[in-house]
């Protein structure tokens, strides 16, 4: 997928408007045949000429007019992130809440004389860097909201996608917010370096996006958080630049970094960061571990983990999930486990990880295997740990099951382990009694996408048939995901381990927070963006 | 020690007002006889009973009479942290700054009972857990920021010190903020788990205080600061309690617990938080490794970093230091590491970084031990090893050292391994004259305590023969830690890596900071402390 393609108008993509014709057919036939969905039909997007997209409410001002626009199927373009009541209007063609004008600063002083007009204007401006947020944050404000506002602007960071400077001695690289992650990386290997945080959006996402909203990556432990790799960041705020020193470490004060990450656009634009990076790894040990139970394979994780073994991938699958992704025999658990390293061989870990899980009744028919250094792609393509490395690319399946008129969404939290037994059967019964209800039937997976010593990231797939009526499928996805989300707070977790509070799960987020943080947010913001312009309503609420 | 021991008055220990006469004598004979010093006399502190303590300028309020005392031991004892100029003029009986009152809290409503009537009174609250802060954050405010307050308070947390709660499937405990290191984990111990962060003052201090001044422990990689072991904080603030979640980690918002560590008292009081322990280590491989100068020391360290070995101990000394502390003979640089596993034997990690350091020109002629599993104190009295943990505990040795007049403190900053070297002699020389100019002579030495992929934390300590009037002699410290500072400054790094800001580093942290920050904090103290009556003066001012 190449990444500076013109994008897909309604969801994951850049090959045109109609996903692949026999990624629709693949996933019908495995919905109906494997999963049980009654007969699903195959829409099709409306083209833009066809689609609602009201007329822009200002015109390019001219201090901005170099760099910004009010093109239609620009505007159609930034309505949305890929939430997915986001993708299923997009694809409807109900592009009501399009922004007004769309910005693409080519320079920092162009975020900033965007972020001066757009206060000046009393203009709300939405950044945005690659636009796949899950949790709503990304367009502009809608509703009530809206109405407080001259007018709504796209920021889009895409411009500024430079590394521009490279510490070798230090491990570390100046990298603007814009980049996404093949193209900083592309430019980080010629130095033999990389950035080695792979959240699944990897490919369409990029740098500001992924510190703004605290994106969860590659390593399943350790470095688990994109906040980790942060040395120091740079935000260009309505009331001016925020910038922390380069630093490895410090204590002075509360960390200014920490307030950058998670963000999420309500404080200002991210327009680059020193970040740690680190050569490839060459050595590297996978095995696919088999559990009768979640339970017994979370057990085995927990054991892992309290070891202080840190492997790169950890992966909980449960067998509603492997059945999902192809392996419907296969009725077990699955863990994926992987250690790599570019200093040394990572066998002894891996071995000594097969040995806790084997404590905990997981089994290895296959053995580990293990590679380097140098290791290039020779693992069997057939194998199961190649196989689960590539079903975890979703994106192609996510746009079929819009067009499939598929209610699907995710809930993902993370748990102590003594409360997980308990929480995570209240979950699942949750979301299937949820989507029985709305939709007379549905399927629920659990997965482990990340893991600590004191507990697991878990990661909760619904799927079910839906309404034909877009706006009925919508109404029928938030049941579920309510139902998911009251769970969460039952047992006063998290709404968000790595996707990000944007305005759908601010409900939950106010429950979460402690007392008067809130407040704590909303003094902050009048600090940094005192005519309250920035990603109105993503986070936190703008000033009365 | 015990650590429930009545404290020594002016600075570290418990043992009585006057420091041990071997100590002193011990350390006298090195400080002439190795390091050069003129013939040192020996000063008594000045007694209680001589000492200057200002009357009580409030009475104790019936609302707090239960635990609130306005005893003069009692107030001189709270005067001072143990920042240099304050255990010299604790030593010589000067307690001007004393507070009015001493409030004891025995309950968390006790603690918030003393913020409400503090708050009500416009009384200055300085909270206090251990008291070995040596960056003038411990004591009440002085000069013109005093004049502004009612009185003033010290809030000591000792009473708060049990463990609470201890969730061994999590590994996690929920410890009162006034337990000092050694009583928190005598009662993990009944649960075979530790809080494994031994910051130098360990003995004397607790909870509350490491997460208010984000202390650096025992860990040299990784685990460096306490941050890293809440799981969740709790902070009674004027504006109310203020708990963080119960969670391994997430990605909601700018993390809340990271605006609570690093607060210095300024924004509430730490009353207890969610700890992240673990077992006792099984395994352990440490090494003495020797250098030919500090520059292929670093580089060895950064190779073995950089490979993702995470040694316990980590810890640079170059040979003034090793000097200092007793091997005159070396003239070499010394290098200890640890490696230490409640899970399997470390000699793979510690033989792997023997490997990196011998390609930077390391020998290590004694080899590596090796202990475990169930290791105890079987190694020879006589290692190197050995006596570079006993060096570690330098208590006596200070209290020694404002005996005998001398100058004494330290600079200590992080930085990118790319600039340490030109940091590291500018800082060297930068000490060295400034102790040439104000004492005649002066001895610095070079430590890393902590190290990073990106970079080390080095750790400056100057040694000079002071001026025997105490003023005077904190005059000459002042001119020595300036010219650390400002060199600190000069290279764009923080004034702190672990010692927390205080009220003696807060012109530097003002040029470290971004901009808006501090007007930030600012904003962040309205909303929790409206009055302004926590630690006035301390990393932030209060509202005007």
């Amino acid at each position: 997928m190449d990444p500076t393609a013109p994008r897909r108008r309604w969801g994951w993509g850049v090959a045109g408007e109609t996903p692949d014709a026999d990624a629709v057919a693949e996933r019908k036939a495995y919905l109906e045949d494997a999963l049980g969905f009654p007969e699903l039909s195959v829409a099709d997007p409306v083209p833009l000429a066809e689609a609602t997209v009201p007329e822009p409410g200002l015109a390019v001002p001219d201090r901005l007019a170099a760099f910004c626009s009010a093109d239609r199927a620009a505007r159609a373009r930034h309505t949305y992130g890929m939430a997915p009541p986001e993708s299923i209007r997009g694809f409807h063609g109900d592009f009501a809440p399009a922004p007004d004008l769309v910005a693409t600063p080519r320079t920092e002083d162009e975020v900033a004389e965007t972020l001066a007009w757009a206060t000046e204007a009393g203009v709300a401006v939405s950044p945005v860097t690659g636009g796949t947020g899950v949790a709503g944050g990304t367009g502009p404000p809608q509703g009530d909201l809206r109405e407080r506002y001259a007018g709504t602007l796209a920021l889009n960071l895409r411009e500024l996608d430079q590394v521009l400077e490279v510490d070798e001695t230090s491990r570390a690289a100046r990298i603007q917010g814009g980049a996404l992650g093949p193209e900083l990386n592309a430019q980080l290997r010629e130095h033999d370096l990389h950035l080695r945080h792979y959240p699944q959006s990897y490919q369409l996402s990029g740098l500001g996006g992924w510190i703004a909203t605290r994106s969860g990556g590659h390593y399943a432990t350790r470095y688990t958080h994109i906040d980790e790799f942060v040395q120091s960041v740079r935000m260009i705020a309505p009331a001016g630049a925020f910038e922390t020193q380069r630093l490895p470490e410090h204590g002075a004060g509360p960390d200014a970094r920490r307030l950058v990450c998670g963000s999420e656009g309500a404080l200002g634009v991210i327009t680059e960061a020193w970040m740690q990076v680190e050569p490839r790894p060459a050595y590297r040990s996978a095995a696919a571990v088999y559990f009768d139970g979640v339970e017994p394979a979370a057990d085995a994780i927990r054991a892992i983990v309290q070891a202080k073994l840190t492997p790169a991938n950890c992966r909980l699958h449960d067998r509603v999930e492997t059945s999902m992704y192809g392996l419907q025999d296969l009725d077990r658990e699955l863990v994926v486990l992987g250690f790599e390293s570019a200093d040394r061989p990572t066998d002894p870990e891996l071995e000594r990880a097969l040995e806790l899980a084997a404590e905990h009744g997981g089994e290895c028919p296959d053995g580990p295997d293990h590679f380097g250094p140098g290791y290039g792609r020779d693992r069997p393509a057939d194998s199961d740990v190649t196989r689960w490395g590539q079903a975890f690319q979703m994106g192609e399946a996510a746009g079929a099951e819009v067009a499939l008129g598929v209610v699907s969404g995710t809930v993902e939290t993370a748990v102590t382990w003594d409360k997980f037994p308990e929480f995570n059967e209240a979950m699942v019964s949750a979301l299937e009694d949820a989507a029985a209800e709305v939709c007379g039937m549905g399927h629920v997976s659990t997965r482990f996408t990340h893991v600590y010593p004191d507990g697991p990231a878990p990661y909760y797939t619904f799927m079910a048939p839906g309404a034909e009526d877009p706006e009925e499928r919508i109404e029928q996805w938030s049941t579920i995901k309510q139902a998911g989300l009251d769970t969460v707070m039952e047992f006063d977790l998290t709404p968000t381990h790595h996707h990000a509070v944007g305005r759908d799960h601010r409900d939950w987020y106010a429950q979460q927070i402690p007392e008067n943080y809130d407040e704590v947010l909303r003094a902050v913001k009048a600090v940094l963006d005192p005519a309250g312009v920035m990603a109105p309503g993503v986070l936190v609420d703008p000033p009365e």
